[in-house]
């Protein structure tokens, strides 16, 4: 049964795994195929241009706070300050992964880099010219990085991971280099003051991590350990960068639970109950890990990344009894939330496919989009808030009013002392201080209704156009930004009939918004739980999510698969198509098949090889082998690479047998690193040796998965998702192979254009 | 195509359903087939004799306490005051679930009924007897209701819930009868005093309330609706039985994320996103509807129900700082508990062999075993308090020491004024208060060691012996008091050297036992973080949870799967057995197949559904309807009966066509109710009808899922698995049919005894 053990590497259980990854090369021939048909979808820009939508990330902003400058007033003093902090930090990797019962390791790296230039005299121009200036540097220093060694990190990060789990491995997305600048272009970008997130980001880093240990460490970068090629196979590959992702989340929101649900609701294509307790001590190790390095940082030994403690934006003081018009306010905060969340996806679809015609220009024009909508950015930021009044400081305050120094809720900037510029407290501000100054419980008029909109229009605004530029960005930040925002605008709007916080208030718009945009349900729920320790306020959260999604979902698609769709990554979706139910598989066969005997000359193969990118040939067993000609299986193309390279060929047209294992091991047909494995001119085929013949009996699945060519295409695509298959061979005995492209909607509406609406 | 439009009903992707389910009687004859064989198997207790494990459950219980006796103690005042509450509450029946967008009601009931008899005189003996014999009589009305209406009821529920959700439909397991006795048994058991929960129970009632809904309502107790009649399939009623689990937990804790992912991780074999969203759905209304009757009853006027608000056991107030030896504590504590959780789980499966043994002697021995453990459990809760001493009042309370009333921290009993006793605070409790007890912060020194240590050992051996008796019975709540005291005794032990609250040491016991035994993590951990409130033990939660899980994996099964396996229901394991890698598909074929021709005669399919059980036949095109016979599909039993019943015969061997589906609408063939549908004995066929054929083609299922003969046995049991499939055809073109049944260990270890160890 040699054979047999061998083959149980790529056979047996492991099929769904082995089978299942889908490189760029077939998308981008795919999408080509596609257009070569003349069918007139709306194709992906990314593909027919370059594969990078490009994006940006904030972590930490610039801070200016300046009290009364030079004006025309002669008893004002002439002072400025500029203080910025560049609060540097995203760097936390972790990863863990294990097998069977054995558990693996982790790390967590963070860097803060605080840079202060205080106090030091200017007047307003220069202020804004040193602030804008800065952010043009850090930006165009993401944008750089970007542009020139990965572009592939641009952008949020989280399509590609869903991407991945469903199968798609597309070129350099998980690549060390790829992670290099994630992580320091996300520094980069979010320190620039743009409105993204660190989030996308951080889970992408994680994914990164997770791949990197998955396929035994990186050669190039000489970063290799021995017992990581236990992990070498698609399965444990799978499951951890499905941890990764987890522990991106967990420690992005500080929410370990949060990060096993999302890697569950959103991030994975096919769970395991093995896999949930793989993420969950993943997520326990980050928690305990950021716990720990809380602690060592509560006295303010690592600039802001401390602040907060475990619960980010706590809003548990505030007292959660709510009543029959509170909960009619929410109903509303909903159904709005719900809409602008859509039209908030609309927009971000529009604007990728604008830039991605902009990026495709080259790297400049990717570096000039970032440099501009820096610009705009600090325009934004500096001059926003010199439209809105200045107010009194509250007298009952346990804080310092106006606030000086990085974070605080009441900003100074041209107020005189005893006021505050509310304006100012949200736009000059790291995102997280501004955010947490959107919950601040117990500050009702803190905010001016007018501050509100303007805030909320410029953040929802900014938020689209930033996402798509090259720089890595997350879109959680902007999201919640404008949520809350949005629910404290609507806290004050209905403050004469609801007695409920304006901090609660915020906290339900941040979960309007991201129901309205992401279509998650439990996983932002625990998250937004865990980042506001408001158990109380659940049943309304909850409430929230369930009519924001609904709402959103008549319109268009959660923003994560708008941008799968937009870079065009053949995502398999869980669930059939009406169509599909009336048509069968052999409606969607597209040939010619190529097929190779039992028994097959060396030259037919190398042939067949180098004319087709095709990943698994049928193999037919044919008289004399058998009595009539039948499916003998599916032999893989790496696996045929590892064959011709062994040169194991005979003269005559015989059946070799078992002894062809004496001379490979079962791990030389494992599954090799992205971009690694036997490559066609690594073969040295002889002219004589093309006339040869090779035996494909030993290295054929002689099992494959076969469907009848009359069974309904719906359950054909059902059993092809949920066993997350690469190949699926259509009886009698061979009419074809389906693959994922087969199932694609662009594949199937071009074939039987009469279901096209 | 109208042929395929009617079997869309049963094809396509609804196969999935429609082949997925066993019923009561294919589980019966599986087992005595295995036991035909003389395959030494453990057979399950409850197939041999009835199906019927029987068990208790609690909510309130009977509160006694009694301050100072006539105990020859002449300065002592003699009095005695008796009172016990029945609190009743455990009907929350809550139900939801939605096709497609359609979103559905829901209903929430409750009702608490408090009985007091206070303040009247008697002695010590007296007392005992009015306890004992208050909680033998609801003892024994609970057994007399489930040993005479619905044996089916006894015990938690939840294995049965989940053997239905993964394929199992056992008789009588979720039919109106046992809803009944649920509810009420539930009630009865609970008030009786029992160390049992209610949690357990309310799954069940959650998951019969669903199924009445999904079969269309009842109409033997005359309870349909028209509408019901969308949910008559199986993929739709299993949805709504899953949701019906989800607001069973929901409403038991309170905990509505932790329902959702309870839903998820334990009780679910499939799981889809649109699952998620709907189970969401459903607790985010039991949420709503909780909050609201919690206001209502917040003024004290619906017995113990609003006691706890939405947070039942509250540690938010305790620090939660932690250091470096409190994390050893934790860490001991997680791997004593999983230690101890594994010894539970071991006795509680000899336990319920043994009860098994006399259950089956009848309903008399049923009442007699539950009238004997009620009144060891009134022993034991009041005899053990009198082994310990008074303790004195702390001077720096804000609640009434000792206390007077139906709850409090500190009984009197038989200790005088300024003194209390602590395990009469323990045992004299409702369950929940004993709990809210163990949970309190700040109380260092309230229980004392060799309290914490009876008390611990008490519950312990009672959780162990209740489970099992004729009553509906739940496994939380004893877990939890178990884990609660043996998590405050090592917080006692380890007091020196750790700072940690011992009301938090109760939280993490309780969690390692709950790892110890149930094996879940994510949901248990969410579930305890909403019943506790506090989010900065999470990560010490999320450790415990780990180690105390990972421990007991190394001892036995989880107890859910430990009951699947002692009630014999064949419950299919997500993952293939590793002896099943060395096995094909031909090698588990067992049987004479019999199979039918495309068009069959009348006598032949009739004798052939009377002589057999089986659910699906395979149907075989011979000349002259095909070249060479070939596998047509598979023809179900309902569909034949549906067509025998519609008596469309034709004299000779001809093909029908499809004018056959003029005389059936689509509606025949679907799915009828459990115990509903046409019966063998309903067909009415003549002596000269029996010679006449029968075109089966309009109902065959033509492209049934087939396998080659020679597919190895892990892949394939991972197909059906996946699938959820109910047959399975191999090839080529029939060799036989796999069905459950062929995957069970036993049947596969019984065929091939070289892979047993």
């Amino acid at each position: 049964m040699d054979q047999e053990n061998i083959m149980n590497n790529s056979d047996d259980v492991h099929d769904i795994e082995n089978e299942g990854l889908w490189d760029g090369k077939e998308i981008k021939r795919y999408w080509s195929e596609v257009s070569d048909k003349n069918i007139t979808y709306k194709e992906p820009f990314l593909v027919k241009r370059t594969n990078t939508t490009s994006q940006i990330a904030i972590v930490g902003a610039n801070v200016c706070p300046i009290e009364s400058l030079d004006y025309d007033d002669p008893q004002s003093q002439i002072y400025a300050e500029i203080f910025w902090s560049l609060k540097l930090k995203v760097f936390k990797g972790f990863f863990m992964s294990g097998v069977g019962e054995s558990l693996f390791n982790f790390s967590c790296h963070f860097f803060i880099i605080t840079l202060t230039l205080k106090w030091f005299q200017c007047r307003y121009y220069k202020a804004f010219a040193a602030y804008a200036g800065c952010n043009v540097v850090l930006a165009a220093a993401a944008a750089v990085l970007c542009a020139f060694i990965a572009p592939a990190a641009a952008g949020s990060g989280i399509p590609e991971v869903k991407a991945y789990l469903n199968g798609v491995d597309a070129y350099s997305m998980l690549a060390p280099s790829t992670l290099f600048v994630k992580i320091f272009g996300s520094i980069l970008g979010v320190s620039a003051g743009f409105v993204v997130g660190k989030e996308g980001p951080m889970v992408h880093t994680g994914a990164c991590i997770a791949n990197l240990l998955g396929q035994g460490g990186s050669r190039k970068y000489h970063l290799t350990w021995t017992w990581l090629r236990y992990f070498k196979n698609d399965r444990d590959r799978r499951d951890m960068i499905t941890c990764g992702a987890a522990a991106g989340v967990a420690a992005a929101f500080r929410a370990p639970v949060g990060g096993v649900l999302f890697a569950l609701e959103e991030a994975a294509s096919w769970w395991r109950s093995a896999l949930l307790w793989r993420t969950f001590f993943t997520t326990a190790v980050v928690a305990m890990v950021l716990r720990a390095f809380i602690q060592y940082c509560s006295t303010g030994k690592c600039g802001l990344f401390g602040e907060g403690g475990l619960i980010m934006y706590d809003v548990s003081s505030a007292t959660s009894t709510y009543s029959g018009p509170d909960i009619l306010a929410v109903i509303f905060l909903g159904i709005i939330g719900g809409i602008l969340g859509s039209v908030y996806n609309y927009f971000v679809d529009k604007v990728l496919r604008t830039y991605s015609i902009i990026n495709e220009r080259g790297a400049v024009s990717k570096i000039l989009l970032v440099i501009a909508i820096s610009l705009l950015t600090s325009c934004c930021s500096f001059g926003l808030p010199w439209l809105v009044k200045c107010i009194s400081c509250p007298t009952d305050l346990t804080v310092s009013c106006p606030t000086v120094g990085e974070s605080g809720n009441y900003k100074g900037f041209q107020c005189p002392t005893g006021y505050y510029n509310d304006l100012a407290s949200l736009f000059l501000n790291t995102n997280d201080d501004a955010i947490r100054n959107l919950f601040s419980t117990s500050t009702k008029n803190e905010f001016h209704i007018s501050s509100l909109f303007i805030f909320f229009g410029a953040i929802y605004c900014l938020g689209i156009i930033t996402y798509g530029i090259a720089i890595p960005a997350g879109l959680f930040i902007p999201v919640i930004l404008a949520g809350a925002s949005y629910g404290r605008l609507v806290g004050r709007l209905f403050e004469s009939i609801s007695t409920l916080d304006m901090g609660l208030y915020a906290l339900l718009g941040a979960a309007s918004f991201l129901g309205g945009t992401m279509r998650m349900t439990v996983s932002l729920c625990v998250i937004l739980l865990e980042l506001t320790n408001d158990l109380l306020l659940l049943p309304l959260v909850m409430l929230v999510l369930l009519i924001s999604k609904t709402v959103a979902d008549n319109f268009n698609k959660g923003v994560y698969d708008q941008i799968l769709k937009i870079k065009g990554l053949p995502y398999l979706d869980a669930h059939a198509e009406p169509y599909m139910r009336h048509l069968v598989a052999r409606d969607v066969v597209s040939g010619p098949l190529i097929t190779f005997s039992g028994v097959e000359k060396v030259g037919n193969i190398l042939h067949a090889l180098q004319t087709t990118g095709h990943n698994g040939f049928p193999v037919i067993d044919e008289p004399p082998f058998s009595d009539a000609p039948e499916l003998c299986g599916v032999v893989l193309r790496s696996h045929l690479l590892v064959l011709l390279k062994g040169k194991n060929f005979s003269k005559d047209r015989v059946v070799s047998g078992d002894d062809v294992f004496q001379r490979f091991a079962a791990f030389d047909f494992a599954k090799a690193g992205s971009g690694k494995g036997i490559k066609l001119d690594d073969l040295d085929i002889e002219e004589e040796e093309m006339e040869m013949y090779v035996d494909l009996h030993p290295i054929t699945n002689a099992s494959p998965y076969t469907v009848v060519e009359t069974m309904s295409l719906a359950k054909a695509a059902i059993l092809f998702r949920q066993l997350g298959l690469r190949h699926m061979c259509v009886r009698p005995p061979i009419v074809g192979i389906l693959t994922r492209h087969d199932f694609m909607p662009e594949h199937i509406l071009g074939l039987n254009p009469q279901y096209n609406e």
